[in-house]
């Protein structure tokens, strides 16, 4: 998936504004759910949440500038998932991160359903 | 209602990236909910949305800066209202806009409930 | 160009937060500068500023939609440019305004140099 | 530092959007900077850049809670720091981050100038 860097996600320092990466890698993460006609959210609102990050960050992107993010399972359990995703500007890593998302139903973390299951594959 | 200029509001520009003084604008006019202990928003997801925006950038704001946004109700109909908000900087306008909002129920404009009413008052 | 709203984009009401819109104008705007490979802002920071918007909203859009930025050019004068933009959801204008853009060099309107002159024509 | 939720900071989900937290402590660290009156960044634009994040996500929060975001620094080396931050809801973490912040100067990692030291005291 690319993305392209526009002013809203600069700051003051002419670089994209650290969590903004993050973002990246979220919209790839729906992309995946959006290109398959498969809403990430079901109709109750149950739906993967963010548990914990840990990330890099490497290099800096500026206005213009094309960026890639991507994206590899690292660990499926019952409820939750580990996802490796970097940020790439001209072969060269400039964010990585490890995410651990729990699929919430009703307040709680529950099973992740098949069909997104499959997503993740 | 006082307002600081963080990074995440400035773009590469160095300054305010100009949707910006629009969310100010909204930050205000929620707040006079949420002081009132008032959800802006009903159970049914019916509330004020958007309908126009007629806005003037009259000068800049730059990281660290200070500003005010006030509100004054310029009409009040059945289900909408017109209110003129402005963004003071040092005493100085540099950002002014009148904005119509319209009170959506079950995605129909309908009449705006007394208890908001008041609060436009 | 087309652009897809993703968590970021909406707010609790279900809805694409309304400054959003008039981001995704300026994404187009920028776009035309990256694609012919010139920055939209000199070295001396010189560029465009927003001077006036005029914009209504008609329509909604939801998580997941493709939606489609366009522009034409309204006018052009010596130091300004009117555009109409519009963002197109399923063929229905859900979103539409007039922008008044101002080239500023060292703090004042100046002159929109040539080469940003061929891009808006 | 005590923060607003407002419908820009929540999504679809109807919580708050999760890079928002990160955001916010963004905020709290620049206000350090802003009540002395030290600009964050130098005129030469050098400054802190985050280096890495380590977040746990907690809880949640929703529009028109109001969260307070606390700061310790855990560790402090030539030319960086590493600060823990928390967003506190009711008493009640529900968020919680160790961030690594580099000094860059040039684009090199550098010295914390002394008063910017000071500022971490």
């Amino acid at each position: 998936m690319k993305i392209r860097i526009y002013y809203e996600d600069t700051d003051a320092g002419g670089i994209v504004y650290h969590t903004n990466y993050i973002k990246y890698c979220e919209r790839a993460r729906s992309e995946l759910f959006f290109k398959k006609g498969i809403p990430p959210m079901d109709e109750d609102k149950s739906g993967f949440v963010v548990s914990s990050i840990n990330a890099n960050f490497l290099g800096m992107a500026f206005l213009g500038d094309m960026v890639e993010v991507t994206m590899d399972i690292l660990e499926k359990k019952y409820s939750s998932a580990m996802i490796k995703q970097t940020v790439i500007k001209e072969d060269k890593v400039i964010f990585s991160m490890d995410i651990v998302l729990v699929f919430i139903r009703n307040g709680k973390p529950a099973r992740i359903p098949d069909h997104m299951r499959d997503i993740l594959n």
